[in-house]
């Protein structure tokens, strides 16, 4: 069986299990207050370009994402996002459970515009409805497509115009940054966003995501909305360990290098199921593709290769999920070419 | 200035404050444990042909949602309501601040179908999303329609195939239920909403609302979550004195005869605007009804008579919402056709 | 029977409902935007001598204390109470359902002092403990004890040195105030709380609360909140009718002859039974008074007069709560007087 | 330096970084549905001798009580813990943030008691406020006490009287489980509570506990509330892994062999500590201890050993914690024995 199921399936890359075993035996004090997320803190810093911002070393991204919109809103305050957003479909009413309303946009290829935050406006008035605070929006979104320099900066304008801060979901940041189609850098999103995060969990790391506060107002006792929350790690050491080897070297790090791999075995698949004649559920430069294929030639792909069904059949089409991460193989990315142009070619036959 | 503003822009119908004023120097146990609410939770019982069922007296219509969707969801369960039903539009977050998402789906005449409850359902998946436990919609809906028989009863069965609690907001129960176009009783209601209250502040009490929970798994601890939720009053007898003046007599009690005037009133202005060519926002049968006037009727109309305006201008078009009352005279529907006839004969010749 | 149940047990001071009749045919603004509450508001101002307050018409004590604290409160944050403070005792975690920690101290006399405000900071380390962010006291208290000028001013100036707001809960403000052994103004206490509320449930009114908050930092979006919180009352210029009728005249007005009147019979009562050598639970100047009566006297007094015990019997004794309110007769007070100093009389002579 | 600080300062035993790494480039499904998760619940349903419990791979010791908490009490109800307990002393509030109040009572040696439980339930009336829905307590204790078989036993059916869940929080169950002065074995406990969990954190694992809830009550849907709570991990196979190597072999595993370990240097430094005429701050027969030195021992102990100051210098003397742990040498045992008889020996010698 080989695997296209998901950049979490497999444990951390090896120089990350290779740093924990280095520095297992060290002495530290516990919850994140020791050298490594120190060290790892200031790593992230350089990287993005802000050297007063605050970092955070989280467990996860739903953790995350929720102890931002937590600390960040006032209870009345409710946060607008892409209804195919992370915190709106696949953290169990996570944000709601703080108290805050999601308001969520049917997105345009997963993303939010200055134009969707204008109209989650209309859903308020006066004190009788709650008061958009935040933009959410996840980067690459959760179907694998980015937003560009130019749209990013149009949204950070649209929530300064409307006070609402902009908090940016990197869970799959690295392969965002190193896509070919990509034009926004790292250090620019920082000037844009208020808040975002670089994910470890699904680039390379056993878990753990960096958060990035450039904005104060959203920092404020943060340590102590991380522990609320239930985020607080007791060897929170763990996670600074695993930055370290991930960021080590900046853009020429091996978080940078693992996720252009995955990029450049999305973009074989992509290329190779395109010249096929197949065609695609959202338009994802990045490493998660979603081509909708034909039952017959999705269940024998599934005889060798597992894979996520996006949805579900319609008119005798699946659109499916393929996710390519630092563990897959340039042997795995021409199998399933190779199988898929056979069952296409039998199919067209049969027709 | 006459005012179709809204059905509580004034105190409470005369017999009601006779009563407050008859029983005022009683002693009684607050909180509720009073005669007067057990006689009136009685009378409720009789009238809805409940005689097991819990009744409540709330203080208002959002303290009695938002305490009923609290005691009855799980913390992972969410409600289903219509985008302009009350608890989405109208209550800052309140639901949500109790932990609960609500999944708001487009209404058709502001009205769920056993379609909306189906499609609110492709939202969830698994222990990562959030589950629907509970249907709330609003009898009649905020834009004045109601529920036909077969409707609610599509409803119900849809709501028991899915093992959701449907739960009936009754702010404006009584125009519901005397509207020439209802074909459910009350009693008919009751069997089928798992709970639901009959409003009082919008028909003619000062404040208050009789919750009545048929299903006793919605019932538990009841009066604990009440109280937690702020909404036990401590001369908590007012309400059950209110309740009393109201419904003495059951189906030919006051508070039916001044929810069929302002029925009869509202019928008479459809009508009457409806006889000069203009349309309406939705379909009300009931004491809320927004015709769609010329902005420029509109200007002239706001200087003799106050009311809404509903929604922003379009094309030249506003839609309005008038609003009747126990309070509202024949002579006020009168004079507003009158000018309205008036302004829209103008308003054609010009054109 | 005769009550000295509560100061709830009846229903509005007759001023009141005049007021309430008078005002009733009148169409205004919804939800507290009217001329009424606006008017009550600025006596309230004048009142308490601070011109630029936010005055807030709340419909209940626990709503009022509900919302002032999960508006003031960042989420990490606990308030200190005495643990027979209404919030901790009295309100079914309400508080906590918005998420805050109450940190429960034993009073003195009922009462918090800055001793114990330091010995609540004892559980306080860093961002594993809930922060101190507020300090909720009761004027009187609970057990019908008040703050002298010097308690107050010592408690404000440890909560300015600790970086705590102080709120007052002042739900019998008026017996407070009015009470022989007073010397705090209502202007002096003004100063020195950053927020508190003038309670009309228990001192003449149907309902309602005048909340005076101070420090702007906990007025922010305060409408939103009193609406997510269930507490906006639809036709909220009741509340504002009432507090009209209660405060006009000021010092002068019905509000505090009600107060004092009440006091003055709760004083009778105290003088006559400590003549009895009875003594009491606490030490209360104020209309509520705990005097500690043989068990058999209690039983006897019980079949002509209804008030509540305070707490279980022990060796023989049993604590009982007497109240006197606005409705309590002189003849009320005699007869109780006379009917223990009969049974007390009765009680020596066996023993 | 020598290190008494914490046993959770340093990374994980060696067994489970050789598992880590040996299973790390294995493809499984995420959120804890693998086959380690399975096998590892397996072997711990073996363990604790409840072929039926659900059990859950929890990511840390806060989002397994917190969870816990929210799943099993409904809003109204309360949880009683001792104020030592973790869940009121180290956990920011994070079960209020749920909504439910602690009622913290004054441990005895750290315990709860029947007693103390009967004194929690003097807090509970009526629906005024809110009701004792679970006893929480931790074996050992945060100070390092344990529960004897018949204090747990007692505490069990004190629960059964008053309709309370049992939970027990088993950070450091390794400890309890293995300590000389022991009489309740996992499957003794695992019949008196409801849900208890083995803790890994604080023995050997990078992080994670194994939660067993016995009772079906507390399990509705538990996944769902780990979701919510923020804590199921992606890479939930991590702590399957990590338990697999730490319990394979039941009582021989590592697990128990390692809390063996902490145990028997912690007593070797009671014994040593106490025949210098050392007084202790707990009785504790785990790996915990809390001796009370002079203060100018405790500053040169500083110079050389690492541990934390356990409450303010009184009279002259600080109480102080020392934590064993898995990674312990008895060489640092020794050294540190050897320096405190030098440094008491001269402190008495100057007094």
């Amino acid at each position: 069986m080989i695997y296209f199921r998901s950049d979490y399936s497999q444990g951390a890359h090896p120089k990350v299990l290779e740093a924990l075993t280095k520095t297992n035996f060290e002495h530290t004090d516990g919850y994140g207050m020791d050298v490594h997320c120190s060290h790892a803190a200031d790593m992230v810093r350089d990287l993005v370009g802000l050297p007063d911002a605050a970092v955070h070393m989280m467990i996860g991204g739903t953790p995350c994402n929720v102890t931002v919109i937590a600390a960040a809103l006032r209870p009345y305050e409710s946060v607008i996002a892409a209804r195919s957003g992370h915190i709106y479909f696949h953290e169990t009413g996570a944000v709601e459970g703080t108290g805050h309303r999601i308001v969520a946009m049917e997105g345009v290829n997963g993303k939010l515009t200055p134009e969707l935050v204008d109209k989650a406006f209309e859903e308020y008035e006066d004190e009788h409805t709650p008061k958009p605070g935040m933009v959410y929006l996840s980067q690459p979104t959760e179907i694998g497509s980015i937003y560009s320099k130019a749209e990013m900066t149009a949204l950070a304008e649209k929530c300064k115009e409307k006070g609402l801060f902009l908090y940016v979901d990197g869970a799959r940041m690295g392969t965002a940054i190193t896509c070919a189609a990509n034009d926004l850098s790292l250090p620019e999103l920082a000037q844009l966003a208020d808040a975002f995060y670089i994910g470890g969990t699904k680039n390379g790391a056993l878990f753990g995501e960096a958060l990035v506060i450039r904005n104060k107002a959203m920092d404020d006792h943060f340590r102590w909305m991380i522990k609320r929350q239930c985020g607080l790690l007791a060897k929170g050491r763990l996670i600074g360990v695993q930055f370290e080897a991930l960021l080590e070297g900046g853009m020429n790090s091996v978080y940078f290098a693992i996720a252009s791999h995955a990029n450049r075995l999305a973009e074989k698949l992509r290329n190779g199921l395109a010249s096929m004649g197949i065609g695609f559920f959202s338009d994802s430069p990045t490493n998660q593709i979603f081509p909708i294929l034909p039952a017959k030639v999705v269940e024998e792909l599934e005889k060798d290769f597992f894979f996520y069904r996006w949805a579900p059949e319609k008119d005798g089409m699946i659109p499916v999920r393929l996710v390519t991460a630092w563990g897959t193989e340039e042997a795995h990315v021409d199998a399933l070419l190779e199988k898929t142009a056979a069952l296409m070619h039998q199919s067209e036959k049969k027709n």
